[in-house]
Formats: C-alpha cells, structure tokens, sequence
C-alpha cells in the first residue's frame, strides 16, 4: 500500500514534468494526481519537491532508456534501419500522446541547468548512461569506440532536438526527417565514405 | 527614454529566460533587473507576462537566426566546413557564459509546448524561420529542395539537442561531437555517397 502511493505519486510527478516542467508543478497538484496528501509526499520524500524530482529523473530516465533500448533491439536487423525505425516510433508516440509525451528528462535539464545543481547533476548522469547504452548498440555499425561515441552522441542529441521542433510545430515531421538523417549519417559513418579526416 | 526602459525590460526578460526558463521567471524579478517597476510592463505589454514573452520569443529568436547567419557567413569558403565551424563557435559562446546562453527559446518552447497556445505557436514560428534560412544555406551543399530542408532540419535539432547534453553536463564536448557529425553528414549528401534511397 505505502508502496502503491509512492509509485502514484512518482508517476503523476513524471506525467506532470513531462508536461508542463519541473518548476511549473507544485506539490499540491502531483498530490491531487496522485490522490494523496503533500505531507504524504514528504513522508516518501523527506527533500520534498527535489528528492522526488530526483527520483523521477532517475527512474524515469532508466525506464526511458530500456524503452528505447527494447524498441532498438526489437526493430530491423540492421542496426542503421534500427535507428531510423527508432525515429518513426517515437513519432507515432509522441502524437499519440498529443504532443505531450516525449523526452521525460529534457524540459527539467534545461530548466535546472544553470539553478539547481543537485538536479543538472541528476539530468547529467542520464544523459550519460543513455549515451553510453546507444554507444554500445552503435558499436555494431563503427568498430573505432570513438567513433561509436560520436554517433551516439548525434543519435541523442538529434532526438532530443527533434522532440523540441515537433512539440512546438506539432507536427511528427522534425522527428521523421531527423531519422532520415541519422540514418544516412550513420550509413556514411559504416561505410567510411564521408570520414572528414580522408582516413576511411 | 520610453523605448530604453521596453528594451531594459525585454533584454532583462531574454536573459532570465534562458537561464531559469518562463515559469520560473516572475515580472517582479523582470522588473527589478530592468530597475523599472512591474506596472511599467504593463505600460508597454499590456497583456503582461504572456505578451512580454511573446515579444521576446520573436525579437530574440530574429537576433539569434541573424547571429548564425552571420557566423555562417562569416566561416570557412566551404559551407561543410562553415556548419563544423558554427558548432565551435556555440561551443565557445556557451563555455564562456557558464554554459548559460544557448538556444534564447528553446526552454520556453518545452515548456509551453503543451500549457499555452500562443506561445507554443510563437516558439514553432521562430523555429521555422530559423529552418527557412539554414535551407537556403544548406542549398550550397544539396541542389534537391527536400534534401536540403532536411540538411537544414538536422543542423537545427542537432545543434538544439546539443545545447541540452552540454548545458546538463557543463561540458562542451557534445556541442564539439554534434559538430563532426553535422560536418560527416553533410559532406556525405553532398556526394550523394550515403543517400539511403540509391539515388545518388
């Protein structure tokens, strides 16, 4: 039961940052959501509104991580159409769920980065093990680990950009031209023809 | 006089809207860092918060789309290069200001994506107009309408995710790996090397 409230209020939290920010959600209305009391949210949460914001960031960001890391290993063999496929996913996602649903990190990283520092922290260390989880993935496509890095680092980055286009056009098109691209890039990166360095 | 104080209260409203977002910015604040009083914002932006903000969306996203023309401009002759060149340059800028000033809308466009129309409809205005002239600079680099929209649909999400991991990790590293690939993909569309269709 104790554990049934905390995960209602965890959940709401995360349902409500997604959507409207971290600094915009008060401690009352993820009560109201959750249907509980704010002193219950202090009982599980003894910090108040940045343990629980922590917490969400952690454990929404695991989940996010193994939810993309399920569609990527579930989709085409080829690990570059894997990518793409990735991109169109999250674009029937993110309309299905009105343009409400999409990184659920992203809009806190950028309100807390230069105003709470415990939480950029939080923001940072998912960034950082999702990188290193699509690094790994990406590794099928380029044997060099610095290479592998780098296209991690462009497939996330594209994503997380592509959800902020998409939500404020409302409109899946950012999200599916954005896979297009990753996925010509990291077809050129298999196949060495665009190595800027001339080293194929 | 009148015109210095409304610029006072747009330039002190920009500036605390990258760095603690729209929410979490108040007119008393906005006030007190333009030494002007809250009622003077009302004078020039009747509709108070929402209309202030709305004007800070289009003038400060018109100034940065005209700062990255410039910077593009002003880069290496070969517009690839030009592209790899922009990414240092914000990674630069971003470092300097203690990874504070990136993208002046992108906050506010997550988090009035799903809160508030109008200003969601300002932020996908700006971005759009941001995206009409990377695609007339991307058409240095691809002759084809549709590709080079989706050159320039990259370059953008790219450099807007980018800001995210940089920003959260107080790092610039991401800024600098976003650039390589940009600069991989585009050299890559330009040869017609990487065209995922076959159609070089």
């Amino acid at each position: 039961m104790a554990r049934d409230t905390r995960e209602r209020i965890t959940t709401a939290a995360a349902t409500l940052f997604r959507r409207q920010g971290y600094t915009g959600t008060g401690l009352q209305q993820i009560a109201a959501e959750s249907q509980t009391r704010v002193g219950s949210i202090y009982h599980f949460f003894t910090g108040g509104k940045d343990a629980l914001t922590a917490e969400v960031v952690r454990t929404g960001g695991a989940a996010y991580g193994a939810m993309v890391g399920r569609i990527l290993a579930n989709g085409p063999d080829d690990p570059v159409d894997a990518l793409g496929a990735m991109f169109e996913q999250a674009a029937v996602d993110l309309a299905a769920t009105d343009y409400a649903d999409a990184c659920p990190i992203a809009t806190i990283a950028l309100e807390v980065a230069s105003t709470n520092e415990p939480l950029r922290i939080a923001t940072a260390e998912v960034f950082e093990n999702w990188l290193q989880g699509l690094t790994a993935f990406c590794h099928q496509i380029v044997d060099d680990p610095a290479g592998a890095r780098d296209l991690a680092v462009a497939v996330l980055v594209t994503l997380e950009g592509a959800f902020i286009l998409a939500r404020a056009a409302r409109d899946p098109e950012p999200l599916l031209a954005a896979g297009r691209s990753v996925e010509r890039l990291a077809a050129a990166v298999r196949t060495g023809s665009a190595d800027i360095n001339g080293t194929p």
